[in-house]
Protein backbone atom coordinates (compact mmCIF):
# COMPACT_ATOMS: atom_id res chain seq x y z
CA UNK A 1 0.00 0.00 0.00
CA UNK A 2 1.15 3.47 -1.04
CA UNK A 3 1.02 6.40 1.51
CA UNK A 4 3.33 9.01 0.25
CA UNK A 5 4.19 10.28 -3.02
CA UNK A 6 7.09 9.03 -4.71
CA UNK A 7 7.41 12.32 -6.59
CA UNK A 8 6.89 14.87 -4.30
CA UNK A 9 6.31 13.13 -0.97
CA UNK A 10 3.01 14.37 -0.08
CA UNK A 11 -0.12 12.36 1.27
CA UNK A 12 -1.32 9.81 -1.18
CA UNK A 13 -5.49 9.04 -1.55
CA UNK A 14 -7.00 6.75 -3.27
CA UNK A 15 -9.72 7.58 -5.67
CA UNK A 16 -11.10 6.97 -9.55
CA UNK A 17 -8.93 9.38 -11.52
CA UNK A 18 -10.92 11.51 -14.41
CA UNK A 19 -11.19 9.72 -17.50
CA UNK A 20 -10.39 6.37 -15.77
CA UNK A 21 -12.49 3.17 -14.24
CA UNK A 22 -10.90 2.05 -11.24
CA UNK A 23 -8.93 3.64 -8.53
CA UNK A 24 -5.45 4.42 -8.11
CA UNK A 25 -3.13 6.11 -5.68
CA UNK A 26 -3.26 9.87 -6.44
CA UNK A 27 -1.16 12.33 -4.67
CA UNK A 28 -3.12 15.06 -2.97
CA UNK A 29 -0.43 17.90 -3.66
CA UNK A 30 0.94 17.06 -7.17
CA UNK A 31 -1.72 15.08 -8.66
CA UNK A 32 0.75 12.16 -10.04
CA UNK A 33 -1.05 9.13 -10.83
CA UNK A 34 0.79 5.77 -9.65
CA UNK A 35 0.43 3.53 -11.44
CA UNK A 36 0.45 -0.46 -10.02
CA UNK A 37 0.59 -3.39 -12.47
CA UNK A 38 1.19 -6.99 -12.60
CA UNK A 39 4.63 -7.99 -12.47
CA UNK A 40 6.67 -10.64 -14.99
CA UNK A 41 8.56 -13.78 -13.66
CA UNK A 42 10.66 -15.59 -16.22
CA UNK A 43 11.99 -18.75 -15.75
CA UNK A 44 13.59 -21.35 -17.17
CA UNK A 45 13.01 -25.97 -17.88
CA UNK A 46 16.39 -26.16 -18.67
CA UNK A 47 16.88 -29.64 -20.24
CA UNK A 48 20.53 -31.98 -20.63
CA UNK A 49 20.69 -35.52 -21.89
CA UNK A 50 17.29 -36.26 -20.93
CA UNK A 51 17.42 -34.84 -17.19
CA UNK A 52 15.60 -31.47 -15.65
CA UNK A 53 17.49 -29.17 -13.36
CA UNK A 54 15.76 -28.24 -10.61
CA UNK A 55 17.12 -25.99 -7.96
CA UNK A 56 16.23 -26.79 -4.01
CA UNK A 57 15.75 -22.92 -2.61
CA UNK A 58 17.49 -21.29 0.24
CA UNK A 59 15.04 -18.78 0.87
CA UNK A 60 11.53 -18.11 1.83
CA UNK A 61 8.89 -18.72 0.01
CA UNK A 62 8.82 -22.39 -0.14
CA UNK A 63 12.87 -22.88 1.61
CA UNK A 64 13.68 -26.25 1.13
CA UNK A 65 11.56 -27.00 -1.98
CA UNK A 66 12.61 -27.68 -5.13
CA UNK A 67 11.81 -25.32 -7.98
CA UNK A 68 12.51 -24.62 -11.91
CA UNK A 69 14.95 -21.36 -12.05
CA UNK A 70 12.90 -18.28 -12.31
CA UNK A 71 12.58 -15.02 -10.95
CA UNK A 72 11.38 -10.95 -11.37
CA UNK A 73 12.06 -9.72 -14.80
CA UNK A 74 13.73 -6.90 -14.73
CA UNK A 75 14.19 -3.63 -16.90
CA UNK A 76 15.97 -3.43 -19.82
CA UNK A 77 15.99 -7.29 -20.63
CA UNK A 78 13.80 -9.18 -23.10
CA UNK A 79 12.01 -12.05 -21.65
CA UNK A 80 14.39 -15.04 -22.47
CA UNK A 81 17.20 -12.62 -21.96
CA UNK A 82 15.58 -12.78 -18.02
CA UNK A 83 15.34 -16.23 -18.29
CA UNK A 84 18.44 -16.88 -18.60
CA UNK A 85 20.11 -14.94 -16.16
CA UNK A 86 18.06 -16.12 -13.85
CA UNK A 87 19.21 -19.78 -14.46
CA UNK A 88 23.03 -18.48 -14.41
CA UNK A 89 21.77 -16.69 -10.74
CA UNK A 90 20.28 -19.41 -9.49
CA UNK A 91 21.90 -22.36 -11.06
CA UNK A 92 24.86 -21.13 -12.05
CA UNK A 93 24.36 -22.51 -15.60
CA UNK A 94 24.57 -21.50 -18.87
CA UNK A 95 21.64 -21.94 -21.68
CA UNK A 96 20.87 -22.00 -25.20
CA UNK A 97 17.97 -22.77 -27.39
CA UNK A 98 15.77 -21.11 -25.55
CA UNK A 99 12.00 -21.28 -26.54
CA UNK A 100 8.83 -19.97 -25.45
CA UNK A 101 6.71 -22.88 -23.79
CA UNK A 102 3.81 -21.85 -20.85
CA UNK A 103 2.57 -18.58 -19.76
CA UNK A 104 0.74 -18.86 -16.76
CA UNK A 105 -1.37 -16.08 -15.53
CA UNK A 106 -1.43 -15.72 -11.55
CA UNK A 107 -4.23 -13.06 -11.13
CA UNK A 108 -4.49 -13.68 -7.39
CA UNK A 109 -1.01 -12.40 -6.84
CA UNK A 110 -0.72 -9.99 -9.80
CA UNK A 111 1.76 -11.97 -11.44
CA UNK A 112 2.67 -13.92 -14.93
CA UNK A 113 5.08 -16.50 -15.42
CA UNK A 114 6.56 -17.48 -18.82
CA UNK A 115 9.07 -20.40 -19.01
CA UNK A 116 11.51 -21.24 -21.67
CA UNK A 117 12.62 -24.73 -22.52
CA UNK A 118 16.17 -24.36 -23.39
CA UNK A 119 18.85 -26.79 -23.25
CA UNK A 120 22.34 -26.39 -20.85
CA UNK A 121 25.03 -25.42 -22.67
CA UNK A 122 27.40 -28.22 -21.22
CA UNK A 123 25.93 -29.53 -18.67
CA UNK A 124 27.35 -28.16 -15.52
CA UNK A 125 25.34 -26.50 -12.68
CA UNK A 126 25.33 -25.25 -9.29
CA UNK A 127 23.89 -23.00 -6.55
CA UNK A 128 23.14 -19.52 -6.82
CA UNK A 129 22.62 -17.45 -3.16
CA UNK A 130 19.31 -18.33 -3.43
CA UNK A 131 19.81 -22.38 -4.01
CA UNK A 132 21.05 -24.79 -1.49
CA UNK A 133 21.55 -27.38 -4.06
CA UNK A 134 21.20 -27.82 -7.62
CA UNK A 135 20.68 -31.32 -9.44
CA UNK A 136 19.79 -33.08 -12.99
CA UNK A 137 16.84 -35.52 -12.62
CA UNK A 138 15.73 -38.25 -14.49
CA UNK A 139 11.70 -38.02 -15.15
CA UNK A 140 11.04 -41.00 -13.07
CA UNK A 141 13.28 -38.97 -10.13
CA UNK A 142 11.75 -35.67 -10.26
CA UNK A 143 10.21 -35.28 -6.71
CA UNK A 144 6.82 -34.07 -7.01
CA UNK A 145 5.74 -34.01 -3.68
CA UNK A 146 8.54 -31.38 -3.19
CA UNK A 147 8.10 -28.59 -5.54
CA UNK A 148 8.02 -25.47 -4.62
CA UNK A 149 5.03 -24.03 -6.78
CA UNK A 150 2.16 -25.02 -8.76
CA UNK A 151 3.77 -23.34 -11.92
CA UNK A 152 6.69 -25.39 -11.44
CA UNK A 153 4.55 -28.56 -10.87
CA UNK A 154 2.07 -27.46 -13.79
CA UNK A 155 5.10 -26.75 -16.24
CA UNK A 156 7.00 -29.54 -15.51
CA UNK A 157 4.16 -32.46 -16.19
CA UNK A 158 3.33 -30.64 -19.22
CA UNK A 159 6.73 -30.84 -20.76
CA UNK A 160 7.41 -34.01 -19.62
CA UNK A 161 4.16 -34.88 -21.06
CA UNK A 162 4.98 -33.21 -24.41
CA UNK A 163 8.13 -34.91 -24.49
CA UNK A 164 6.85 -38.36 -24.66
CA UNK A 165 4.46 -37.20 -27.61
CA UNK A 166 7.25 -36.55 -29.66
CA UNK A 167 8.32 -32.58 -28.90
CA UNK A 168 6.22 -30.89 -30.41
CA UNK A 169 6.17 -28.51 -27.19
CA UNK A 170 2.96 -26.00 -28.53
CA UNK A 171 2.94 -23.08 -26.69
CA UNK A 172 -0.09 -22.75 -23.88
CA UNK A 173 -1.66 -19.54 -22.14
CA UNK A 174 -3.26 -21.38 -18.97
CA UNK A 175 -4.40 -19.48 -15.33
CA UNK A 176 -3.18 -20.89 -11.70
CA UNK A 177 -6.55 -19.93 -9.91
CA UNK A 178 -6.59 -21.79 -6.44
CA UNK A 179 -4.79 -20.48 -3.68
CA UNK A 180 -2.60 -23.17 -1.78
CA UNK A 181 0.15 -23.50 0.72
CA UNK A 182 2.53 -23.19 -2.47
CA UNK A 183 1.64 -19.75 -3.31
CA UNK A 184 1.80 -18.78 -6.96
CA UNK B 1 12.48 8.57 -11.30
CA UNK B 2 11.44 8.32 -7.61
CA UNK B 3 12.30 11.01 -5.07
CA UNK B 4 10.32 9.82 -1.83
CA UNK B 5 9.78 6.37 -0.23
CA UNK B 6 6.17 5.90 -0.74
CA UNK B 7 6.28 3.55 2.44
CA UNK B 8 7.47 6.49 4.89
CA UNK B 9 8.23 9.76 2.81
CA UNK B 10 11.51 10.14 3.49
CA UNK B 11 14.29 10.80 0.99
CA UNK B 12 15.37 7.92 -1.99
CA UNK B 13 19.09 7.32 -2.61
CA UNK B 14 19.99 5.08 -5.69
CA UNK B 15 22.33 2.02 -4.43
CA UNK B 16 22.86 -1.64 -3.97
CA UNK B 17 21.23 -3.12 -1.53
CA UNK B 18 22.44 -5.99 0.08
CA UNK B 19 22.80 -9.36 -1.99
CA UNK B 20 21.89 -7.69 -4.78
CA UNK B 21 23.47 -6.88 -7.75
CA UNK B 22 21.75 -3.73 -9.28
CA UNK B 23 21.04 -0.09 -8.39
CA UNK B 24 17.70 0.33 -7.04
CA UNK B 25 15.58 3.06 -5.11
CA UNK B 26 16.31 2.58 -1.53
CA UNK B 27 14.70 4.47 1.53
CA UNK B 28 17.14 5.96 3.18
CA UNK B 29 14.80 5.70 6.92
CA UNK B 30 12.92 2.62 6.62
CA UNK B 31 14.93 0.86 3.96
CA UNK B 32 12.45 0.09 1.98
CA UNK B 33 13.61 -1.01 -1.26
CA UNK B 34 11.31 0.33 -3.82
CA UNK B 35 11.45 -2.63 -7.35
CA UNK B 36 10.28 -1.34 -10.68
CA UNK B 37 9.80 -3.69 -13.26
CA UNK B 38 8.77 -4.26 -16.88
CA UNK B 39 5.11 -3.69 -17.65
CA UNK B 40 3.09 -5.75 -20.07
CA UNK B 41 0.56 -4.36 -22.67
CA UNK B 42 -1.85 -6.95 -23.62
CA UNK B 43 -3.97 -6.43 -26.64
CA UNK B 44 -6.12 -8.05 -29.31
CA UNK B 45 -5.98 -9.14 -33.34
CA UNK B 46 -9.95 -8.88 -33.90
CA UNK B 47 -11.45 -10.61 -37.15
CA UNK B 48 -14.64 -10.96 -38.58
CA UNK B 49 -15.42 -11.98 -41.61
CA UNK B 50 -11.69 -11.98 -42.87
CA UNK B 51 -11.38 -8.10 -42.15
CA UNK B 52 -9.29 -6.69 -39.28
CA UNK B 53 -10.78 -4.22 -36.54
CA UNK B 54 -8.41 -1.12 -35.74
CA UNK B 55 -8.79 1.94 -33.81
CA UNK B 56 -7.94 5.64 -34.61
CA UNK B 57 -5.98 6.80 -31.83
CA UNK B 58 -7.64 10.15 -29.83
CA UNK B 59 -4.75 10.29 -27.71
CA UNK B 60 -1.10 11.05 -27.65
CA UNK B 61 1.31 9.10 -28.38
CA UNK B 62 0.31 9.08 -31.97
CA UNK B 63 -2.77 10.80 -32.22
CA UNK B 64 -4.36 10.48 -35.47
CA UNK B 65 -2.43 6.89 -36.32
CA UNK B 66 -4.34 3.17 -36.82
CA UNK B 67 -3.56 0.76 -33.84
CA UNK B 68 -5.13 -2.48 -32.90
CA UNK B 69 -6.79 -2.76 -29.44
CA UNK B 70 -4.25 -2.79 -26.54
CA UNK B 71 -3.30 -1.32 -23.14
CA UNK B 72 -1.59 -2.09 -20.08
CA UNK B 73 -2.63 -5.07 -18.14
CA UNK B 74 -4.26 -4.37 -14.60
CA UNK B 75 -3.70 -6.48 -11.59
CA UNK B 76 -6.38 -9.03 -10.60
CA UNK B 77 -7.11 -10.02 -14.20
CA UNK B 78 -5.46 -12.22 -16.76
CA UNK B 79 -3.70 -11.48 -19.78
CA UNK B 80 -6.49 -12.81 -22.08
CA UNK B 81 -9.63 -11.06 -19.87
CA UNK B 82 -6.75 -7.97 -20.34
CA UNK B 83 -6.60 -8.10 -23.92
CA UNK B 84 -10.22 -8.73 -24.14
CA UNK B 85 -11.05 -5.32 -21.94
CA UNK B 86 -9.02 -3.32 -23.81
CA UNK B 87 -10.67 -4.34 -27.21
CA UNK B 88 -14.14 -3.22 -25.44
CA UNK B 89 -12.68 -0.25 -23.92
CA UNK B 90 -10.94 1.12 -27.10
CA UNK B 91 -13.40 -0.47 -29.71
CA UNK B 92 -16.54 -1.08 -28.33
CA UNK B 93 -16.34 -4.84 -29.83
CA UNK B 94 -16.54 -8.46 -28.01
CA UNK B 95 -14.72 -10.42 -28.41
CA UNK B 96 -14.14 -14.47 -28.19
CA UNK B 97 -11.36 -17.79 -29.23
CA UNK B 98 -8.76 -15.66 -27.59
CA UNK B 99 -5.51 -17.15 -28.36
CA UNK B 100 -1.97 -16.02 -28.18
CA UNK B 101 -0.27 -15.22 -31.23
CA UNK B 102 2.41 -12.84 -30.78
CA UNK B 103 5.07 -11.77 -27.68
CA UNK B 104 7.24 -8.42 -28.54
CA UNK B 105 9.88 -7.99 -26.03
CA UNK B 106 10.66 -3.95 -26.00
CA UNK B 107 13.46 -3.55 -23.41
CA UNK B 108 14.36 0.00 -24.34
CA UNK B 109 10.82 0.71 -23.14
CA UNK B 110 10.67 -1.44 -20.42
CA UNK B 111 7.51 -3.13 -21.92
CA UNK B 112 6.43 -6.51 -22.98
CA UNK B 113 3.42 -6.88 -25.54
CA UNK B 114 1.41 -9.72 -25.68
CA UNK B 115 -1.08 -9.99 -28.51
CA UNK B 116 -4.50 -12.47 -29.13
CA UNK B 117 -6.08 -13.44 -32.06
CA UNK B 118 -9.68 -13.92 -32.06
CA UNK B 119 -12.70 -13.09 -33.42
CA UNK B 120 -15.47 -10.41 -33.06
CA UNK B 121 -18.91 -12.02 -31.56
CA UNK B 122 -21.40 -9.99 -33.47
CA UNK B 123 -19.49 -7.67 -35.49
CA UNK B 124 -20.41 -4.05 -33.86
CA UNK B 125 -17.63 -1.88 -32.95
CA UNK B 126 -17.49 1.31 -32.28
CA UNK B 127 -15.20 4.58 -30.88
CA UNK B 128 -14.73 4.14 -26.91
CA UNK B 129 -13.13 7.20 -25.58
CA UNK B 130 -9.08 6.79 -26.44
CA UNK B 131 -10.36 6.26 -30.18
CA UNK B 132 -11.64 8.53 -32.89
CA UNK B 133 -13.14 5.68 -34.90
CA UNK B 134 -13.03 2.13 -35.84
CA UNK B 135 -12.96 0.20 -38.65
CA UNK B 136 -13.48 -3.10 -40.46
CA UNK B 137 -10.16 -3.29 -42.95
CA UNK B 138 -9.99 -6.16 -45.68
CA UNK B 139 -6.24 -7.04 -45.99
CA UNK B 140 -5.77 -4.68 -49.08
CA UNK B 141 -6.88 -1.94 -47.01
CA UNK B 142 -4.79 -1.91 -44.08
CA UNK B 143 -3.20 1.64 -43.81
CA UNK B 144 0.24 0.42 -43.43
CA UNK B 145 1.66 3.57 -43.44
CA UNK B 146 -0.37 5.07 -41.19
CA UNK B 147 -0.02 2.50 -38.42
CA UNK B 148 0.87 3.80 -34.74
CA UNK B 149 3.70 1.22 -33.62
CA UNK B 150 6.15 -1.12 -34.77
CA UNK B 151 4.57 -3.78 -32.66
CA UNK B 152 1.02 -3.36 -34.36
CA UNK B 153 2.98 -3.15 -37.77
CA UNK B 154 4.41 -6.63 -37.00
CA UNK B 155 1.45 -8.22 -36.01
CA UNK B 156 -0.53 -7.41 -38.71
CA UNK B 157 2.04 -8.32 -41.76
CA UNK B 158 2.53 -11.70 -39.71
CA UNK B 159 -0.65 -12.23 -39.09
CA UNK B 160 -2.11 -11.94 -42.72
CA UNK B 161 1.26 -13.75 -43.79
CA UNK B 162 0.17 -16.72 -41.70
CA UNK B 163 -3.47 -16.33 -42.82
CA UNK B 164 -2.25 -17.03 -46.01
CA UNK B 165 -0.35 -19.86 -45.00
CA UNK B 166 -3.09 -21.37 -43.55
CA UNK B 167 -4.42 -21.07 -40.13
CA UNK B 168 -1.63 -22.89 -38.01
CA UNK B 169 -0.36 -19.29 -36.86
CA UNK B 170 2.65 -20.53 -34.24
CA UNK B 171 3.31 -18.70 -31.19
CA UNK B 172 6.18 -16.29 -31.59
CA UNK B 173 8.65 -14.29 -29.02
CA UNK B 174 10.59 -11.28 -30.90
CA UNK B 175 12.33 -7.96 -29.89
CA UNK B 176 11.71 -4.83 -30.90
CA UNK B 177 15.00 -3.04 -30.23
CA UNK B 178 15.47 -0.03 -32.46
CA UNK B 179 14.00 3.19 -31.25
CA UNK B 180 11.86 4.89 -34.14
CA UNK B 181 9.39 7.74 -33.66
CA UNK B 182 6.62 5.40 -33.34
CA UNK B 183 7.59 4.48 -30.14
CA UNK B 184 7.38 1.13 -28.89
Amino acid sequence: MMHFCSACGAGISYRIPHGDDRERAVCDACNTVHYVNPRIIVGCLPEYEGHLLLCLRSIEPRKGFWTLPAGFMENGETTEQGAARETWEEARARVADLALYRVYDVPYINQVYMFYRCTLVDGTHGAGPESLDTRLFAPEEIPWDELAFPSVYRALASYLHDREEGDAFPVQVETILRRRDAGG
